[in-house]
C-alpha cells in the first residue's frame, strides 16, 4: 500500500508552504479512500511518497488517470492567504491504495 | 481553527522528506481530534501552519504542553527507510483545535 502526493515544482513554494500543501493533499485523498484501504495503509506504516509535477495541466492529467483507475484522489487548491494566488492548483494526492495501481499513475515521476 | 505541525530543522531533511513527515503528523493528529473539531476545521478551510523545532527534546516538551492543554497531538517517528535512522523523531502535529489554544503551545515558533 502507498499514497503518492504529486506537488508542483514550478511554483517555487517555500519548503513549509510545500509541506502544508502536501499534507492537505494527503488528508483529502485519504478521506476519499474507503475505510478498508485506510486501515490497511495505516497498519502498513502509511507510506507516503512525494513526487514532482511541472504545472497545472500535468496535475489534471494525473487526476484523470487516477479517476480512470478508480483510485481515491484529491486536487488541492491554495486558499491564497500567503505566497500564491487564491485557487492556484498546488498538489494532487493519490491513494492510499495498492502500490502497483498507484504506480500506474505516478510511477514515472521524480522524487521531490 | 488551525492545526500546527512542528518539524525538526536540525535533521537536514530534504524538502520531499520534510513534506512527507509533516503530512504524517498532520493526519495522525487529525485522527486524535474529536469528530466535531475535525468537521469544524475542514469547514473552515483546514488551515495548516508548519513551524520549526531545533531538536527531539523540544518536540517532546511541546507534546507535553499539548497534552496539558488537552489538545489532540501526535509525535511522528520515521520508519527509517530513507535518509534517517529508524525511530528518529521528526515532527509533531497539534490540533486541529481553536487557534488560541494551539498558539499557547506553538505560537512562539518560527515559520518553516
Amino acid at each position: 500500500m502507498k499514497q503518492t502526493i504529486v506537488a508542483r515544482v514550478d511554483l517555487g513554494m517555500g519548503e513549509g508552504k510545500l509541506a502544508a500543501q502536501v499534507a492537505h493533499a494527503s488528508l483529502s485523498a485519504y478521506e476519499e479512500a474507503d475505510r478498508r484501504a485506510q486501515k490497511r495503509w495505516k497498519g502498513d506504516g502509511q507510506t507516503k511518497v512525494v513526487v514532482k509535477a511541472n504545472g497545472e495541466s500535468q496535475i489534471f492529467e494525473l487526476a484523470e488517470k487516477a479517476r480512470a483507475e478508480g483510485l481515491a484522489h484529491a486536487v488541492v487548491r491554495d486558499a491564497g492567504r500567503t505566497q500564491l494566488d487564491a485557487g492556484t492548483v498546488t498538489a494532487l494526492g493519490v491513494g492510499p491504495a495498492d502500490t502497483e495501481i498507484v504506480d500506474k499513475v505516478t510511477g514515472d515521476l521524480s522524487l521531490y
